[in-house]
């Protein structure tokens, strides 16, 4: 019992009561239902890779996104993470491809360049077809950091690279929105 | 006692419990400090008035932004209530001057144009000092629509009226951004 809630408390957002509790869960589960949790634990570790092309995590390779023809390949979305790319494709209106850094540069922590999945971004920015490179990494001091790199990476390669706005959130009160923020949604205000 | 309560219940952000609490606190504290307050509440509504220029609250009339001289009077700033200016003025990087609307229009709840302080702002843009009008009505949809009506009220007016970015909050995660926001980043994107 104390192996399983230590294992579990390395999940991230389980603490040591959610640990407890879920260990105590399993004990009064029916075996069956347990042996269906553990199976798909392992399945996922077996089935899951990184797709080739752009690094998101998929079963099939290239990913579902990657062999969909109907997409703009003349658009090529750069986030962070896997998990940045289901928000922006819930906005229903970005039909390009997508790339996953699978990170941000970061000197503090030590993550440079290398670390990132930049090898194959670089490749299929040179491929040709790319004509816009929407850098979609998080508004934050490492992913502007990131902006900037790959802004200075990629365009001498003939692409052009743009990076998506900063402001105050739809349906937010600015009474409420912190001043850095404000700052920039100042900065960026445009004519209408 | 029950009599207080009910007042203090009318309050924004107090409850009938905060209300007791405050009551019960008010029975216990000398009789000094509690005239104190009721004094600095009565002598709110006395001294307290609109900026005749911006319509912010102010106690001296025009205002201390109104009257600073050192401010730059090509721009001017719009915002639906008057603590709206704090956020703005914590930035640190907006030296023009403002005007506060009390509201937004909302054909819904009624406002229209006449209930907003609109007949002082024509007056100030006709005035021929004013180069640009920035709308930093909230992101809402009475903001949007506040903010397009005050765009064809001000442009014929010869002024450059321009809206505050919409975009992701400095700082955060886009996991956690909601898709509107992340549409209006993807659309709002700038070349870097």
């Amino acid at each position: 019992m104390s192996r399983l809630i230590e294992a579990l408390r390395r999940l991230p957002g389980i603490g040591p009561k959610s640990a407890q509790r879920i260990g105590f869960h399993i004990l009064k589960t029916g075996r069956g239902e347990v042996e269906e949790i553990a199976a798909a634990i392992l399945d996922l570790k077996d089935k899951i890779r990184l797709c080739d092309v752009c690094n998101n995590v998929t079963e099939s390779n290239p990913c579902f996104i990657c062999s969909d023809p109907a997409r703009n390949a003349k658009q090529l979305c750069i986030v962070e993470e896997p998990g940045n790319i289901l928000p922006i494709e819930r906005t229903g209106q970005y039909r390009g491809y997508y790339h996953v850094l699978h990170g941000a540069l970061s000197p503090l922590q030590g993550i440079g360049p290398e670390q990132l999945r930049i090898a194959n971004l670089t490749e299929r920015v040179n491929g040709g077809t790319v004509e816009e490179v929407i850098v979609a990494t998080n508004p934050t001091v490492d992913g502007e950091a990131t902006a900037t790199y790959l802004s200075k990476l990629l365009k001498p390669l003939g692409v052009n690279v743009t990076r998506i706005a900063m402001g105050v959130p739809v349906g937010s009160d600015l009474e409420y929105v912190d001043e850095v923020t404000i700052a920039r949604a100042m900065e960026g205000r445009k004519a209408i």
